[in-house]
């Protein structure tokens, strides 16, 4: 079984095998073009400051490359391989034409033509027009969304295009998540997987919005949804067969099961095995992703989504997130420590993360005065907020770095626990945290987080948990398995309450969380981070600076 | 004419020319034993975290060489010097016996027996105890100290010893001002000068506090004024005579005029020619220190004192502080900049502070997004609350050091704002705001308080602001001139002007200002702030955390 995890600077293929979920045999294939976010590729002005693009030839490069040095590595038979899965960043949304040309092949020169990544961030105004409309005409799926849109999500990448490249979004014959794009390259036939169309194309209760909506947007958008295809695939589900040209690419045989594209996210859960109600599984890197189905539907505030089927068929699949963790960590390294405690850190062998840590995890519960709001990139779960920020409160004369450090981890701690509050609030019980990703590798970090959170965490026994996911779906699709479950109780693991919490930690942690909260809710109507955010805006864009103090 | 000021670390000799205020001559003596804040110089136990004592000894050795050095390098003839002026950190108090005898001479073993530094903050409860009487028993001093006695003064230190080591306090049988005792060395006469009597000692109104008032703190405590004399000496007065064994110290001729004691601030305005109504003289260096003459009384929120003739005879002498300036920026430059900025500000000769301002000062106003407060070191003026805290709000992952830096400063001048704005709320116009000290010479952040005043600043002609003030006392003492006015005109000096605000700027300021009163106002009730700090109190002193979060 090979899964192939497409993420946002680079491609991974796994040979797993099916009996055990094994990992046999890996390989990693950069993209070329990484993200695309100064100038097109053949050159050209400068691409706006939002701006995220990537290329498809990067995709297949990894196809070509990956998947053999994966299958050499494991020195398996080719022939032994009875199917492939994938997954994929999202939203990553391209035009593309009826026979899934990307239109940036034609179109090489127009920005508009190339993929959106999900990072790409120009389509903001579209998202707040989406969102208002929505509101306006009380749309019934924006509660399944907490009550945004994200400018990230098809909708408003594809009304950006609209307005600012109408010949482009004339010529998108086709507007396809890259996830299914890949699928489509793998099999000739194009599908439509049911967890990008519900958490990124606003396909719920099994419909897009209305056409009435989307000409509301826009008259030249009404024919949107006829661009995006109604048939929905489930995931686990089979969504074709290998062609010839994907077997010379991969070296795989013709004619193998292609498993029905996902998310990287959504897929990760099987890897963890953690795909029965109430199991949340929180991918943590650069931000954090949390996963969870759940048998129950709820309208839980600041949630990025609920999905029908959308992580596992027959449960509510809800989606919510942190958008900044790792990266405020490697911010406050980067920009943050002084020349000292690298010469330290290098003395004792050590990276500035580990080196902080070390001097962090020494303290008690408290000892640095701070509390910190982990707000620097914005804030996607439970305020759906890009443009707040980050603010720290406390410091004197006497702090450190190693306490700002660990004001930060926890920080994002308390962020987490506020996620788990809202649903449990909701009446949505999260019955299991399961922890993935690349902060697990942080022991203290995760200790932080048992604490703060006052309940065990699980840990994914993966370390390539999105790649041995879509293997997993792809041996459902192969028929190895009856259903994702099965197959993830099989071949997907976790360690179970690998992390305890301790109990006068966590009661210490309730006098900060407490802390935590006000300045949250402070904070979180944005009235003085947003103007803070608008004197900046005003002060880049040179605008003549009006005078509203004394207003 | 000479004038010894002496600071935290060192004292400094000015040799200056009556006529004009030429300064001929200098010399600095650091203090051998510093700050005494670990161990007395005998050794022993450790003291408290919030102790700061010096040794009487040093203040000698600053008379025994400092003088004969600027003598020397002034290359003028002692016989020539007709008068010795002095300034003195304060509140710096210390016990002595009936002769001048510090206590620690006999007692060097007693931490109590030494004289307590200003910045000695270890009698903050004491503080909290005469505020907390005061108050109910509607002490009328207690307006003139913006609502507020400092733990750092007079009352609050002696009442420390009187708890802590009673046989100490038994035996003091004065207890003095630095300012007043070096002086008494000097002439061997003791003084009471006008200003710490005021500032420090809560005179108000021709008396001390009353005897119950002080009985009422503990009975021990009724024979206080007692220990601290009622004549007091005008500011530029004559304190006696020059003493044989001082005139062998210092080289000076025996039986020249003393002038009496003053404070290094107080001093300075007359260094500045700034010692009429409305002149508000900054000095600016780790912390900032406000004085300014008025012929009005009035009660101003927060400010540290109103002294009838504190500054110049015939006047209100009006005093305000923030505790914190050029330490928060030294905390930072210290603490949170980045290696490759110290190698970058090394390859351009630079030192970090200079290269940061370099970077920082070619950004438009309000481009970094950020505000914060500047209470790293607590807040003097105008909330008077040592237990507060600096924040920074608008942080993102593009924020940089430079840009943090460039907010720290303007935080600063922010406070200094709100200082002037409650002075002319309550009825006291500031017609002048001059600035002294070691920040003058960063003429970015000059810049950034000329354009947040919305005024222009002047600036003191000398870099030895309190030396000079201390000659220009000694010239009144001697009868060189009637008074202060006119020898400060003759001798003193400053730049009007010398920074003028940029409209544009200062009406951009204008709407970061109102975020920083945002802030100040939100976090000035100390309610977050002081938990945070009583969370830490908690964790560092290791007591049982309790769970205060779910109460």
């Amino acid at each position: 079984m090979v899964g192939v995890d497409f993420g946002t600077l680079s491609g991974r293929a796994l040979v797993v095998r099916v009996g055990d979920g094994a990992e046999v045999g890996a390989a990693v294939h950069e993209y070329a073009h990484g993200v695309i976010d100064e100038r097109l590729p053949g050159g050209g002005p400068e691409l706006g400051p939002d701006w995220a693009l990537q290329s498809p030839a990067d995709w297949i490069d990894v196809l070509r490359t990956a998947v053999p040095e994966a299958l050499a590595a494991a020195g398996v038979d080719p022939a032994d391989v009875i199917g492939i899965g994938t997954d994929f960043t999202a939203c990553t949304v391209m035009p593309v034409t009826a026979d899934g040309t990307p239109l940036c092949e034609p179109y090489p020169d127009r920005p508009h033509a190339w993929p959106k990544l999900w990072k790409h961030h120009a389509a903001q105004r579209h998202a707040d027009r989406i969102n208002e409309l929505a509101a306006e005409r009380g749309e019934p799926w924006l509660a399944r969304y907490g009550g945004k849109i994200s400018s990230e999500w098809e909708w408003a990448k594809g009304l950006q295009v609209l307005t600012e490249d109408p010949a482009t979004y004339a010529a998108a014959e086709r507007w396809i998540e890259a996830a299914d794009w890949i699928v489509w390259r793998l099999t000739g036939v194009e599908t439509r997987n049911v967890c990008t169309a519900g958490y990124k194309g606003i396909h719920q209760d099994g419909a897009y919005p209305s056409k009435e909506f989307a000409a509301a947007l826009d008259p030249g958008f009404a024919d949107f949804t006829g661009k995006l295809g109604h048939d929905l695939a489930p995931l686990g589900g089979l969504a074709g067969r290998l062609t010839a040209e994907a077997a010379r690419w991969t070296g795989l045989p013709e004619g193998i099961a292609v498993a029905v594209g996902n998310v990287d996210a959504h897929v990760t859960a099987a890897a963890a095995d953690a795909v029965r109600p109430g199991q949340m599984v929180a991918i943590m890197g650069t931000s954090t992703c949390h996963v969870m189905p759940s048998d129950r539907l709820a309208e839980v505030p600041g949630m990025c989504g609920v999905v029908r089927d959308g992580i596992v068929p027959g449960l509510w699949g809800y989606e919510a997130g942190q958008s900044g963790v790792g990266d405020i960590f490697g911010w406050f390294v980067e920009t943050s420590v002084p020349a000292g405690y690298a010469r330290a850190a290098a003395e004792r062998g050590m990276g500035v993360h580990e080196y902080l840590t070390s001097l962090a995890e020494r303290q008690k519960v408290g000892e640095h005065g701070l509390v910190a709001l982990d707000w620097h990139n914005g804030n996607r779960s439970v305020l759906v907020d890009h443009d707040l920020s980050g603010v720290i409160a406390g410091q004197t004369l006497a702090t450190r770095p190693e306490d700002v450090y660990r004001a930060l981890i926890e920080a994002t701690a308390f962020g987490a626990r506020v996620i788990v509050e809202a649903f449990e609030a909701a009446g949505v019980p999260v019955e299991e945290f399961v922890v993935a990703g690349g902060l697990l590798k942080n022991r203290f970090l995760m200790q932080v987080y048992a604490d703060v959170l006052r309940r065990p965490l699980s840990a994914i026994g993966s370390e390539q948990g999105p790649a041995l996911g879509s293997a997993i779906h792809a041996a459902v699709a192969a028929g190895a398995y009856p259903d994702i479950t099965a197959a993830a109780a099989a071949m997907g693991s976790r360690v179970p309450a690998a992390f305890t919490p301790d109990r006068d930690r966590a009661d210490a942690y309730d006098r900060l969380y407490a802390e935590y909260r006000r300045l949250h809710d402070h904070f979180a109507d944005g009235g003085l981070l947003h103007r803070l955010r608008a004197i900046r805006n005003d002060a880049v864009r040179g605008d003549a600076i009006r005078n509203e103090a004394s207003a």
